[in-house]
């Protein structure tokens, strides 16, 4: 390949929710792939609010992965197909998913964290989402950190978001009773309507407590949570005696990373609560039996996907406030 | 048994931390034991943080039993000799530990929430403290809770407490490396000599986060938490990958039941932290076990035992406002 690529790299630390001006718009020559590795045209960028927790400098015990340099490009997944190849296992011509890929055109690859895309279970995009990473994150938390047991009642918040619309569905096809929570009357009417969870509440009503407590009456066995922040902290006076909490994502904090309080432990104690944090990555182990899980629901219609495609590589930063501001509904995904 | 027995009741619900006020020392007749009851001459009291939380009144939420009601007698556990039986079970003369004797000098019992003592394995005392329910609390705890692994590196926050003292001695008891969290040079001291644990941080010395640090040096494995607040929160911080955190006690907590915050979440994701809470009265099953194993410590001089008497009665309120000040050691007693 020759010519010039576009990316997108941090031109400075985001303080609070990032803004145009933190991220650039760069050209560079197309990267070449060294012997042992091969080079993706991405067709699709995966969009996370992981990446968010990447851009600020923190200490580690308050992220999970190394922060972006500055000038770096923005960690993200992307989707594509091969166009040049040095990898003896990858050939021209084949989709993948690549956990690394970053915020830009071309991304090249050595084969780790990568991900062939099976077009004959479900389309390219899906492996961005339900049956990519936030599909096994999902599961993962669910059956493994969470131990779901069928007729339990379960809540999922940020219901509508890529991670927790597959997580509220798998419930549900396990033989749960889900409860999602999501910002405004539209995404929950969604979640009813679309995902068809058993209920649903609105985080941004002024009745959210009150529905809440209502809608989770009897006490709630297994809480996933993405969010963190006040709906945690109301969730936490919802839970049954040994409920479990499974902490994927807590997008309410990233933006004030480090400087955040939680709610006091009380709870936690009276209740004989767990709570337990995790990552994807200490589950990849899972990838078989989750495709075949997911991929088989998708099939059936169990499981609904809703994509939150932006057109255009450039508005990718727009893309991704937006999805940090609750404001997309599925998986965000921005089409290059 | 005629006359007049002394209580002591709830006056009036503590704001933060008790005060003689909040208290009253009241007579009544002796109470009579009613078919399938006996009574119980109390020899001492054992003060537990836990009775304070009863003493407010609050959500189901923040507190795992029910507040003790105003006039009420103050919950508590008690040790004594059986004076009249009208339960088949049970004759004149037995030693018995009751769960719920309650701060007063004569307590009927049910049969229920009743150990005999066994002089044969250890002083009477001692089944109020290391062989009782503070015992019992520590070794379900770290056993069963924590998943306790010879060889890990185990922190107790208030080491030198009637729970924390038996947690950590178990714990080294059981191939770990502690570290005891105490508060002044006398206690360290202590946990060093007396308790022979690994190492000892003062949480009142104005280098204790340096000296935390470096004492965690390596990664926490299991936190052993007695009393949340800003030790548990520069904890956080400590802990390996994977780490386990055990609730046992908040008492950082109980003064300001309901209104207290914690940390934000973030160590909780970025470590894959699971933070569990557990209250003892799940874990009664283990009570053979644990008598067998820590007896058997106790014995063997593996453990040892530290009790802070206070003599009268009338002292009680006094010595449990200074067990929740942080300035007892060991296991708290009222003889009576």
């Amino acid at each position: 390949m020759s010519g010039s690529v576009r990316s997108i790299v941090l031109r400075r630390r985001p303080q609070g929710l990032p803004c145009a001006e933190d991220f650039e718009l760069v050209t560079a020559p197309c990267p070449v792939p060294a012997e042992g590795e091969f080079l993706v045209r991405n067709s699709h960028i995966g969009l996370a609010p992981s990446s968010r927790m990447r851009m600020s400098e923190v200490q580690g015990d308050q992220s999970y992965d190394a922060p972006t340099r500055l000038g770096g490009v923005i960690h993200g997944q992307t989707l594509g197909q091969i166009v040049e190849t040095r990898h003896p296992d990858y050939r021209i011509g084949e989709t993948v998913v690549l956990t690394a890929g970053g915020w830009q055109e071309m991304s090249v690859c050595d084969g780790t964290l990568v991900r062939r895309v099976d077009e004959s279970v479900a389309p390219a995009t899906y492996w961005l989402g339900a049956l990519g990473v936030s599909g096994l994150t999902a599961y993962a938390g669910l059956m493994e950190v969470g131990a779901l047991t069928p007729g339990e009642t379960v809540v999922v918040s940020a219901a509508s978001g890529g991670v927790g619309s597959v997580a509220a569905q798998i419930a549900r096809a396990s033989g749960c009773h889900v409860i999602g929570i999501a910002g405004g009357a539209a995404k929950c009417r969604s979640l009813l309507e679309e995902l068809r969870l058993d209920a649903a509440v609105d985080y941004k009503a002024p009745t959210f407590a009150d529905a809440l407590r209502s809608a989770c009456e009897g006490g709630v066995d297994l809480y996933f949570d993405n969010t963190g922040g006040p709906v945690r902290d109301a969730m936490l006076g919802q839970m049954a005696r040994h409920g479990r909490i499974v902490v994927c994502g807590l997008v309410a904090e990233y933006n004030g990373l480090g400087g955040s309080t939680g709610p006091g432990w009380l709870p936690i104690l009276a209740r004989q609560l767990t709570v337990r944090g995790f990552l994807m990555r200490d589950f990849l182990h899972l990838e078989d039996r989750f495709v075949r899980d997911v991929g088989g629901w998708l099939k059936q219609g169990r499981i609904a996907v809703r994509e939150d495609v932006t057109q255009g590589f450039e508005n990718t930063p727009e893309a991704f406030v937006r999805m940090l501001s609750g404001k997309t509904f599925g998986k965000a995904i921005v089409q290059v």
